[in-house]
Formats: C-alpha cells, sequence, structure tokens
C-alpha cells in the first residue's frame, strides 16, 4: 500500500508507547507534510539524546558527561538520598522544589515475574554509596504499585542489615495507589515527600 | 531541568499532532530507554522518508520517484479519477479494494478564512489532466466537510465550464455500515434520506 520507506517509517513510529497503527499513519503523514527544518529536528534530536546522553556513574541519572548536574552540585545534600525507580521520576521529585538531597535510580523495580532480580538494579550500588557516603537518611520513593512496594521492602531490609545508623523512609500516603509517580501532581508529590514516615 | 539534548528532543515530541508536554516527555524518556537499533531507527526512516519521498509529478500522492505507483499502473483505468484531499485518503480508498482509477490529490480543500484559495491546491493541474487524458468520469471524494464540500462545488463547476462530456459524480453521504439510526445526527440522516436508493 506505502512505499517502502513511508511504510518502514510507520512501523518504527508503531514501536512507541501508545501509538497504534492509527496514530503511527497520521503521525508518518504528519512528517510528511512537514518542513524538512521539523522533521530532520526530530530525528537530529533523537540521533543526539542516543549519543550524548548517558547514565551518571554516581546515581544513575540521565547525564550529559560523566557525572549528572545534580550529583555535580556542590549545594545538594550528599547525606540525603532519594531512590527513585527510573530518571523521569527524578524530574517529577525535582519540580517539587523540596528536595534537596541526591537520587539514586534503580533502573526499574524488582518484579521477578518479568525477570527483575535486585542484581539487574543499581542495588548493590546503592549500598556501596550508602557506606561509602555517611548517608544519614535514603528515602525510598519508588512507586506505589506492587513492584514499587516490593521493592522498597527490599531495599529497606538491606539497608537495615547493613547500617544501623542509617534512618530509611519511605514517600507517605497522599499518592493514590496504583498510580504512577510520573503523572502526579506537584502538590500531591510535595505533601508525600514532607509526609515521608519510617519504614 | 533536563539536560539540553533531552530539553530538545522533548520539544521536537511536542511539534508533533496530538502530543503534549507530558506525552512528549513520556516518548521522551522511552527513547532514552530504547536501544540504539530501535531509537536510531526512527530517526533514520523520518530522514530517509524526506530524501526519498516526494510528490507524484501526475496526481501529486506521495511517490519514491518521479511517478506512484498507482500511475504507473497500467491496469489502472486513466479515463476514471478520484479527487482526495489528503494522499492518506488515497490509502483509504485503496483500503476498499473499489476503486481500480487513479487519482488526483488536492494537497487539502479550499478555507478563505485560513488562507487557502484555488491557486494553492492543485486543481488547475486537475483541470489540464482531464482534458489531456479524455477522462471520463472524476469522482470528488473530498471530505463531507464544511471546507471539503465547497472544494467539491468548486471543483465541480469548473470541469463543467470546461468539458461537457465528463461525469463529475461525489461519495454517498449517508448513514455509516453498523450505525443505529437513534444515535444518527440529523444532518447525516437527512442527507441518507435524501440519497435514498431502490432496494
Amino acid at each position: 500500500m506505502y512505499a517502502p520507506p513511508v511504510q518502514r517509517l510507520i512501523t518504527e513510529l508503531s514501536k512507541l508507547p501508545g501509538v497504534g497503527g492509527r496514530t503511527a499513519q497520521r503521525l508518518a503523514f504528519h512528517l510528511l507534510r512537514a518542513s524538512d527544518e521539523d522533521a530532520l529536528g526530530l530525528a537530529e534530536a533523537i540521533r543526539e539524546v542516543k549519543q550524548r546522553i548517558g547514565l551518571c556513574e554516581v546515581c544513575f541519572n540521565l547525564a550529559d558527561g560523566p557525572i549528572c548536574r545534580i550529583c555535580a552540585d556542590e549545594r545538594r545534600d550528599a547525606g540525603l538520598i532519594c531512590v527513585v525507580e527510573e530518571p523521569s521520576d527524578v524530574v517529577s521529585i525535582e519540580r517539587t522544589h523540596e528536595f534537596l538531597g541526591r537520587y539514586h535510580v534503580l533502573g526499574g523495580a524488582l518484579s521477578p515475574i518479568d525477570g527483575v532480580d535486585p542484581e539487574d538494579l543499581k542495588i548493590a550500588e546503592l549500598y556501596e554509596r550508602v557506606e561509602r557516603d555517611e548517608v544519614r537518611e535514603v528515602v525510598i520513593a519508588t512507586n506505589p504499585t506492587t513492584t514499587g512496594e516490593a521493592t522498597a521492602l527490599h531495599i529497606a531490609e538491606g539497608l537495615r542489615a547493613r547500617t544501623s545508623e542509617l534512618s530509611v523512609t519511605r514517600l507517605a500516603s497522599g499518592l493514590p495507589v496504583g498510580a504512577d509517580l510520573e503523572y502526579a501532581d506537584e502538590l500531591t508529590l510535595g505533601r508525600a515527600l514532607a509526609g515521608r514516615r519510617a519504614v
């Protein structure tokens, strides 16, 4: 039905989350109609992001160098670490302007059913970091979902077994159960941060 | 909040139709997480489509050469032309497998309010083509919207003023197959009544 380059573009667009066949077709025709500047601007932005963005060596957040902007910021409290599943969660928490510590991005949540075990996440790196940097408190901000809660529990137990001085906390309720951090509004997320409790 | 390459990708994604700020962010993080193969595959597909796909010299449908596949197909009836607004409409009609003629893609619909006048569409080219190729019938398949109807009327008048032998038709308006009378809007139902046919 389509010339091969058009079909290929539709196939590639269909791989995006939430984009079905019809939407992919609509986006493809939009890109065909769009100016070269706009369409190639998107292609170039994708290429650039894959070339220049990697993971921070300290916290595994997105970084355009060896270390991310937050870890490089001396004003951020190195004794307070917020543990999240994904880099997008860092953005959500930064938007509240209520957290002045640093982050640790796990890269997902424990889910034995999907084959995600502790060694697939940056959990060992968190333990090392906590001991090395004399961390006072770890705020576990994994999603309030089954896998996120399981991950929080696993990490809380692991941290307690290693260090006795450490305070381990979890985001307070205020987030509806089953929701996703990425979609929480700033106020709710800010409240949850302020009301964090010992696990 | 974001490293510049990430921000740029979000900005470029926001230009897509139906993609707001949150969706653009979600898509950007998906591309960051995706394999290089998938993400760069999309970038390359966009680049290739802009480089290799142009408009057919005859019918202004999308083409990966000077002439599109339909115009190049000798089995398609050159005496029967279906006039549509956009290349995506060609795909919709091809899916029915009921049309064996050729197409003419206007590149939009007349809309004085948006500054789209007859000379902005491929209307003069349609008139030339009809006279040159000894066309028997022109099926006007612009959208059943205000602008689509105005365009159909304009073209029908133009064609009649030029050629007397030509049959000019319009897609039937009526109830969509599988629809319910109870939920049909008055305008559609009125059209269906006016266009009733002997069983």
